[in-house]
C-alpha cells in the first residue's frame, strides 16, 4: 500500500483517510459500484493541491478518480480499489465575470446553477443546463461535455468553453484556449479535454462563454400525440421549420405516468407521447403558436401554451422519478433527427418482443433518447433488461446514431465502444491517452 | 533520394514527377517560399491513393505537405525539399446531401463555394465562408479551422464539422464523429483534427452541418466613423445589443482607399473607419435600422442600408487588393470584443511611432484583425514592417488576445507560439503529434 504521509504533509486535513468520509465520495449516480475501497480522498482547495496530489499518485502508481458532484450516470467518478479520489467540490469560486466580453472564469467545483445565477444577475446566462444543474459542477459538465434541455438552441457544453486550466497526470499545469471568440493557435486542446471524462487531466479552472438572456417572457408549450412515431415526425418538422424552440423534449406515456406518480401535477399522455418545449424572445408567443400548429398538423390531438415552467420542471424530474422506482437500466443513444420516428417504432417492437416495458424520455430536438427498461428484480431480470438496452443501442447505431449523446462512456458503457468505433479510432485514443498519461494514473480503463 | 518506382506502380499518372507541374503545387498564398524542390506530387483521387502515398512516404522517411487549394496565408501547404506533395484537389465530389438532417458528406477537395451552392439548391447553406470561398477547399477550411465573414453569427468551421475520415501518417484510415447533433463517445478527435493544419492526418472526407437559408431579403448596412476607436466601441455595443448581425466587418480609411483603387465602387472613409455588415431574416430591415442607430449613437457620421451586396463584396476584395500593392506583411490577431477600441488606439500609436502606415480590416464582430504594414522594398524596410507586426501582436496578447484568429500558424507565425503558449502547453502538443505521427512525416516543424 502506498505511503500517504508525504502527501499528508503537503495537504494537511485536505487529505482524508477516514473510510466513512471517503465512502461518500466513492461512487457517482450510476448503477456501477466501486470494485473496492479507496485509499484516500483529497478535498482540493487550489490548483496546487490538485497538482501535488496527482504528482504524488503518479509517482506512487496509485490510480486516481476525479470527482465533481458525483451526478454522473456512467461510473466515471467511481473510486478505484486502493486509489486516490480527488474532489473538486471545494474549488467553488467564481473568479471573474466579464459581462462586456460575456466570459466567466470559474473554479471547476462551482455548481452549474450557481454560475448561471451569477450570470443572470448581469443579464446573461450559462447555456449548458443538464437536468442535474442544481447539483452538478461546471468541471463535471465540461469533463462529460454535458447536454441538457437547452442544447437544441445553444449546443452542448463544449460550445460554451473558451479555455481551461488543466493539471496533467504528472502534476504539470497546462493552459488551453483564449479569451477571444476565434483562436486557431496550435491544436484544439480545449475541445480535446472537454468530454475526456477525467482520463487526460483534471480541469481546475474554466473560462466559459455566457449569452444574453433573451427579452420577453418565455412560453412553454405542450403537444400530446396518440402515437409516439407521430411525435417523432413532428420533432423533425419543428427542427426544420422557421420557428426555433429553446427547448424541445419528449416523454412517452409511461414516462409521464412515472413522473406524475413521483410528483403529481396533472399530466397525462395515455397511449402516446407528449412533446414539451419552450420558446423565448419577444416573439415567444408567435413561435410557440407556430410550433403547436406544426404539431397539430403532424397528428397532435391536444396542444397548450403557457407562461408557467411546470411542464419543463416535470421533465427535469424524470431521472429522480425513475430512480425512485428502482429503474436504472437505461441508455443515452442518439439518432439523426429524421430517424426519430423510426427509432421510436423500433423501440416499441423491441419492447414488445421482449415483453418488457420501456419508458423513453428524449432531448427530442437533439435526437437524444433516454430509454429505461423495466427490470424484474432478479439476475435474469437484469440480464433481460440489459439485452433490451443492447438492442435499442444497436438499432440507434444502425440508423446512423451514437451510443451516447450526453452521459458519456465511463465504465458502464465501455463494452459498447467497439460497436461504434473502429479499431484505428479506438487505438488512436489510447495513443493520445498514453501521450498525456503514460503511467495510466488518471481514471484508468474507462471512457476510451 | 527516395525511390518513387514503388509508389508509381500504385498510383500511375496520379504521381507527378515533372518539376514544372510540381512547382505549381509547391507554395500557398503567403509570403513564405518553399526552401527547396519537392520530389513528387500526388494528385489523389481516392482515400486509398492518399493512404498509399502517405504510407510510402512514412516508410521512406519523406516529409509530406498537404494541399487543398493553396489559398492558405501562413505557409502551411508549402512543399518540403525532397518532399512529397499530396493534393486533394481531385477529390471533389459531394458524396451526400441529407437535407432533412442538414448534413452533407463531401470529399476534402470540394470547393467551399460549390458545397454552399449545392446546399442552397435545397434551401440550406454551408456556414463557413472565408473570403477565399470561391477557391479554397472544404478540407483546407477544416484543416485551418477557417473563419470568414459569417462567423459572428455562425461560429467558425469547427462548429460545422460533424465527422471526418482521416488518413494517419502510417496510412491507416480513421473515422471520427457521428451524424447526430450530440455525441460524447470517446475523445473529441474531430475537433482535434480541425485546425491541425496537416500535422496530424490528412482529411479525405468530411460530414458537415448545414443551416437553413433565412427567409426574406438580406440587408447590407454601412456606418462611417471619423474615429477608428469609435468604430471599435460601436462593435462592442452592437455585439452586446439586441439586434444581431450576420456579418460585421471593419475597414479603416487606408484599407478603403486600397480596395477602392483596386476595384472602384465609390467607397470613401476619410480619416476614420467604416463598419459594413449584413442582417438577415424577415426582420432584416428592423435589425439593420437598430444597428445603424447604435452606430449613430456611438459617433458614426453617416449610415446607409441597402439590399445590394456590393459593400461586402468590397470587403472580400481586401486581400487581393493588398496583394496587388505588394502589401503582404500582416497579422491575424484577435482580441476580446470589449478591447477593440483599445487595440485600435494602440495600433495607431505603433504606426505613428514607427512612421509606417498600417491598413486594418477586421472581422470586427469576432474581434479578429488583419493589420497590414507598408513595407519599403528593402531588407531594412521589411524588418521594420515585421517589427510593427510584432508589436501589434504583443499588444493584442497583452489585451487577452491571440496571435491568430483564423489563418493559423504554419511556418510564418511559428516563432510567435511561445508568446502565447507556455512550455507545458507547447510540449503537450508535441506529445500528441508524436503519438499520431511518430516519424514526423506529416507537415513537420510547422503549426505547433
Ligand atoms: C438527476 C440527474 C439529471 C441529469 N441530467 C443530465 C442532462 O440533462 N444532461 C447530461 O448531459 N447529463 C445529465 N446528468 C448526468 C450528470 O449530471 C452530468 O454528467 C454532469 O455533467 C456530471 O457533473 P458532476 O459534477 O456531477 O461530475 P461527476 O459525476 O463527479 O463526474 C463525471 C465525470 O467527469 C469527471 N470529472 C468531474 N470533474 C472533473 C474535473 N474537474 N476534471 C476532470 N474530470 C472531471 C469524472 O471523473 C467523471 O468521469 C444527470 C444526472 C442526474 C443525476
Ligand atoms: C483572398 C483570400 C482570402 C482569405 N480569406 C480568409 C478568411 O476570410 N478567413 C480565413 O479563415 N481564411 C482566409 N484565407 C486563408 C485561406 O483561404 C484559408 O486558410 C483556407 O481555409 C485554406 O484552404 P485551402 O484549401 O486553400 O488550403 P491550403 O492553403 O491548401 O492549406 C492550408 C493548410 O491546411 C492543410 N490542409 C489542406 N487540406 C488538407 C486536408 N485535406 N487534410 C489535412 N490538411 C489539409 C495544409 O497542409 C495547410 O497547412 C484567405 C486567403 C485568401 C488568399
Amino acid at each position: 500500500m502506498a505511503k500517504t504521509e508525504q502527501l499528508q504533509q503537503k495537504l494537511g486535513d485536505r487529505l482524508v483517510l477516514d473510510p466513512e468520509r471517503i465512502a461518500h465520495y466513492a461512487h457517482d449516480s450510476s448503477r456501477a459500484e466501486p470494485e473496492g475501497t479507496a485509499l484516500a480522498l483529497v478535498l482540493a482547495e487550489s490548483t496546487a493541491d490538485v497538482s501535488a496530489a496527482l504528482a504524488w499518485a503518479n509517482e506512487a502508481g496509485v490510480p486516481v478518480s476525479v470527482r465533481g458532484a458525483g451526478t454522473g450516470l456512467v461510473g466515471g467518478a467511481n473510486a478505484y480499489p486502493g486509489g486516490l479520489i480527488i474532489s473538486l467540490e471545494r474549488m467553488n469560486r467564481i473568479l471573474e465575470l466579464d459581462a462586456e466580453n460575456r466570459l466567466a472564469t470559474v473554479e471547476a467545483g462551482v455548481i452549474t446553477a450557481e454560475l448561471d445565477a451569477a450570470a443572470r444577475a448581469q443579464g446573461l446566462f450559462f447555456p449548458p443546463d443538464p437536468a442535474s444543474a442544481r447539483t452538478s459542477t461546471v468541471g463535471g459538465n465540461i469533463a462529460t461535455n454535458a447536454g441538457g434541455l437547452r442544447c437544441v438552441a445553444h449546443g452542448v457544453t463544449t460550445d460554451a468553453v473558451a479555455g481551461l486550466e488543466v493539471v496533467l497526470a504528472d502534476g504539470r499545469v497546462m493552459r488551453t484556449g483564449a479569451r477571444t471568440r476565434k483562436n486557431v493557435v496550435g491544436l484544439n486542446l480545449t475541445s480535446l479535454m472537454v468530454g475526456s471524462e477525467g482520463t487526460l487531466g483534471i480541469i481546475t479552472t474554466a473560462t466559459v462563454r455566457l449569452k444574453p438572456v433573451p427579452p420577453g417572457i418565455p412560453r412553454t408549450f405542450r403537444a400530446s400525440f396518440a402515437s409516439l412515431q407521430d411525435a417523432g415526425r413532428a420533432v423533425s418538422l419543428i427542427v426544420n421549420g422557421p420557428a426555433q424552440p429553446e427547448v424541445l423534449e419528449l416523454m412517452d406515456s409511461w414516462s409521464v405516468e412515472i413522473i406524475e406518480s413521483f410528483h403529481p401535477s396533472g399530466l397525462t399522455a395515455p397511449g402516446g407521447a407528449m412533446l414539451v418545449g419552450q420558446t423565448v424572445g419577444l416573439d415567444a408567443q408567435d413561435k410557440a403558436e407556430a410550433i403547436t400548429e406544426t404539431c397539430l398538423g403532424a397528428g397532435a390531438d391536444d396542444v397548450e401554451i403557457s407562461e408557467s415552467d411546470s411542464l419543463l420542471e416535470a421533465r427535469r424530474l424524470s431521472n429522480p422519478a425513475l430512480n425512485a422506482r428502482g429503474l436504472k437500466i437505461s441508455c443515452d443513444v442518439g439518432v439523426p433527427i429524421a430517424q426519430l420516428a423510426e427509432v421510436f417504432h423500433g423501440i416499441d417492437a423491441i419492447s414488445e418482443r421482449h415483453g418488457l416495458r420501456v419508458s423513453t424520455v428524449a432531448h427530442a430536438g437533439d435526437g437524444n433518447l433516454h430509454s429505461t427498461v423495466e427490470s424484474p428484480d432478479s439476475r435474469e431480470g437484469i440480464a433481460a433488461a440489459d439485452a433490451v438496452i443492447d438492442e435499442i443501442t444497436r438499432l440507434a447505431l444502425s440508423l446512423g446514431g451514437t451510443i451516447s449523446g450526453e452521459h458519456g462512456i465511463g465504465s458502464v458503457k465501455r463494452h459498447e465502444l467497439p460497436w461504434q468505433q473502429d479499431a484505428v479510432t479506438l487505438d488512436i485514443q489510447q495513443s493520445i491517452k498514453h501521450a498525456l498519461d503514460p503511467r495510466g494514473t488518471l481514471t484508468p480503463d474507462r471512457a476510451i
